[in-house]
């Protein structure tokens, strides 16, 4: 791949030697012509999803602290190394270092109905694990933290506590469906533990009934007992549920050997083109390396790490030479800490960087809708303005709305907008964090259609400002 | 399947009853609120999904004149009776029967490079075959018609021409990619058979590198030598384009059985809502029942009768009754011929019926972006009034447009709209017309959407005229 990459550059710099009459007079070309050579760039090269297949076939599931994460750091350090880019590096950041250990082990038994039925759980990022002995006991349904805390600790104690919620299919925005459902995941464990609860499931953040469980991060707090959870899936979750109500004292069994370890140290890698005018305004546009080890991260987010790296590619391949500076950042650690964008966020304070916005995709490589937009109402108008060159591509939907998790932590920092990019959001919940998150599932247009939005937006900026 | 539903219709029925005073209030609510329930149902019950899994799964590939058309007739029937409707009825057309015969065969042989190489073909729609023993020439490869003319009778004579002009990847809406290659399929064999060719090879009408071939219709001219035809796939395409670079001289081989019987009877399937104010003013929302023989016809185009039946159901199911008469038509022979779409519009111009609007959903069950409009500027500019209530559900696209192969002949009958729902492009033509259009690629919440989306707009026709 080195070789071929290498080869075409000197073929892009012949042929950029050639153009330079066609360059100058590009210069000057209207947002809209600049905008159409990205898309058509994008549309015909199968560079990003070749670079997505690699990242999810070679390297494969990525979890923070796993040798794979440290093999996706160097890979794509490697790719930005490998094109014309200003400036590649690396930033150093500490991670933790959870491991799923064994393949979790789950099942009802002696139910009245059924007698022993095989259940399909993963345990959530940060649990720790039942002993290799696994543990049993009786399970206690429940919709949400308040009918919990009426159970009260006589009927919660010694009990596994089920958390069965269902998505709320009547939400559009698949996002709303999830922020609606997912206290349970993160809050379960601490609410039962409080009450004596010995562990902890989780109806998977699905939309549809399906086998597969879908992992996710859960927290713990100082002085309460971290005791096991895991997500079942939402058809297990249905059963187990039905199960219960002809048999409430039946019996459930799991067994995962999860642990933490010590923080490891990772990366964010970072690949940059400075700007040739105003190289001290920076525009951000990046995803997360990390993802969950179960499936290959291919949605979440190889595929916004791709179409960052895609913007920078755009740009030289098309000799574009933006007027503030273009930053692509693989932030590490977005599942299970979010470690990698503190920590950006810190150094750029530390630098007294200017970011002018920063730019995330991280809700899979789906058919462009829009950006939802976290900044000021000129920021917004601004934006909004831009909406007749974008909207014919798919874009058409410009409102406040989620930056992104990796580039929170640049709020407040001077007048960033933080930008983050929206697909369609119908199938995300059917991978998200599962091991049918796989290439096999991304649509390449679909894909190289986000990219050339991402690198329209990132052109608009640098041309103009926000 | 009947039993539960009659159950259901009592259930239905009774609370109904018990709702009177909930419906006349219904009677005044404003639109935005009807479509909020539209939307709701839409997106909380399987059941049209469901249907579609039995119009797949249960039925199959339904070509027109084949006993699994008839199935679905009946079926379809079946299914609109068991409904609460006004009328169900079959409207009788007399249909192509063109059979494809055995599995298609065919290799590339003694190439200089490979040797013999396997290629993935499947003859086209109204295709002849190629005799038991199969043919064998060279091929000689063209882009278009006019490079097909220069090269004259002295060097097609006696060939396969082989078509492989690929799709442009640079449109964004990949209709008006497929509409840019589809000559090549329609017109191929004509042209091929007046320079003295003895078959016709096609590049698969795709986005992408695949195996699967598409099929799809092709035509005969009196007077025009009939030669056999196929698609071959994009990957084979390819690869058969590099090994003629090397060795112009090679030799094709195909077989195919493929052959056209009598017409048969067939019938559209049509179930009517009696509109309670105008009940002689008619909205119409289909989509075909026919697909072509391989696959099952999901995207193309179960989604779109099942989705024409949702929006009955829908009705009757929340007890809206529609001012206007709503119509839902399912359509034979979209494929190859359209008959089914040509009877129905005689029928309406005989019995002088007065459609307002034709709305056909046969673009795959993908997202919804929106609906192409032909018709009157009253009539696009009413339309786009109503986007405010509609672009939240993620119907932003509001423009001129193709409304539809079947709804087509109603064209300059009276005022009649002709509406085609559009769905998102992207992954249309990674399954179109291919053994892999099936029930799994089509997403449960993406179909439902479009569903939803043309009950409302039916809704709001039915309300407020156009």
């Amino acid at each position: 791949m080195h070789t071929k990459r290498k080869l075409r550059h000197l073929l892009v710099v012949a042929a950029a030697a050639l153009a330079l009459p066609a360059m100058a007079q590009q210069k000057n070309a209207p947002d809209s012509v600049i905008i159409k050579k990205l898309y058509d760039e994008a549309l015909t090269s199968t560079e990003s999803y070749e670079h997505l297949r690699y990242l999810t076939k070679h390297i494969g599931a990525r979890l923070s602290g796993s040798p794979q994460a440290a093999a996706a750091v160097e890979w794509s350090r490697q790719l930005m190394e490998d094109m014309d880019l200003d400036t590649v590096y690396l930033q150093e950041v500490m991670v933790p270092h959870w491991v799923r250990g064994d393949k979790e082990i789950a099942r009802v038994y002696n139910s009245k109905r059924m007698g022993t039925v095989d259940m399909n759980i993963a345990a959530l990022g940060a649990s720790v694990g039942t002993g290799k002995q696994g543990l049993s006991a009786e399970v206690i349904e429940v919709q949400n933290f308040e009918e919990l805390e009426k159970l009260g600790k006589k009927k919660v104690k010694g009990k596994i506590v089920f958390f069965n919620r269902a998505f709320n299919n009547t939400y559009v925005q698949t996002m709303e469906s999830y922020s609606d459902a997912v206290d349970q995941r993160g809050g379960g464990p601490v609410a039962a533990a409080k009450l004596g609860a010995v562990g902890v499931l989780v109806r998977s953040m699905a939309n549809e009934l399906q086998d597969v469980p879908h992992t996710g991060n859960t927290r713990y707090e100082e002085g309460v007992e971290k005791i096991p959870a895991a997500a079942i899936s939402t058809k297990d979750a249905e059963q187990l549920s039905s199960l219960l109500k002809d048999d409430p004292s039946l019996k459930f069994y799991m067994r995962m050997t999860s642990e933490m370890l010590p923080d490891v140290l990772s990366y964010n890698v970072i690949g940059e083109l400075r700007g040739t005018e105003k190289p001290d305004e920076i525009i951000a546009v990046g995803g997360h390396l990390d993802s969950w080890d179960i499936g290959e991260g291919a949605h979440d987010d190889g595929t916004g790490c791709m179409q960052s790296v895609e913007v920078l590619r755009l740009f030289t391949d098309l000799g574009i030479k933006p007027k503030r500076t273009v930053r692509a950042v693989m932030f590490m650690n977005e599942e299970n800490g979010l470690r990698g964008g503190t920590r950006y966020a810190e150094v750029a304070k530390a630098k007294g960087e200017k970011h002018l916005a920063a730019i995330e995709s991280d809700a899979g490589g789906f058919t462009p809708r829009g950006f939802g937009i976290e900044g000021s109402n000129a920021q917004l108008a601004k934006l909004k303005s831009w909406k007749p060159l974008l909207e014919t591509y798919g874009l058409t939907d410009f409102a406040p709305g989620h930056g992104g998790s990796d580039v929170g932590p640049l709020k407040g920092q001077g007048t960033v907008a933080l930008i983050g990019y929206k697909p369609d959001s119908q199938r995300y919940f059917d991978y998200h964090h599962t091991q049918i998150d796989v290439f096999e599932n991304v649509n390449r247009r679909e894909m190289q259609l986000g990219a050339a939005g991402m690198a329209s937006l990132v052109y608009l900026i640098s041309e103009h400002g926000l």
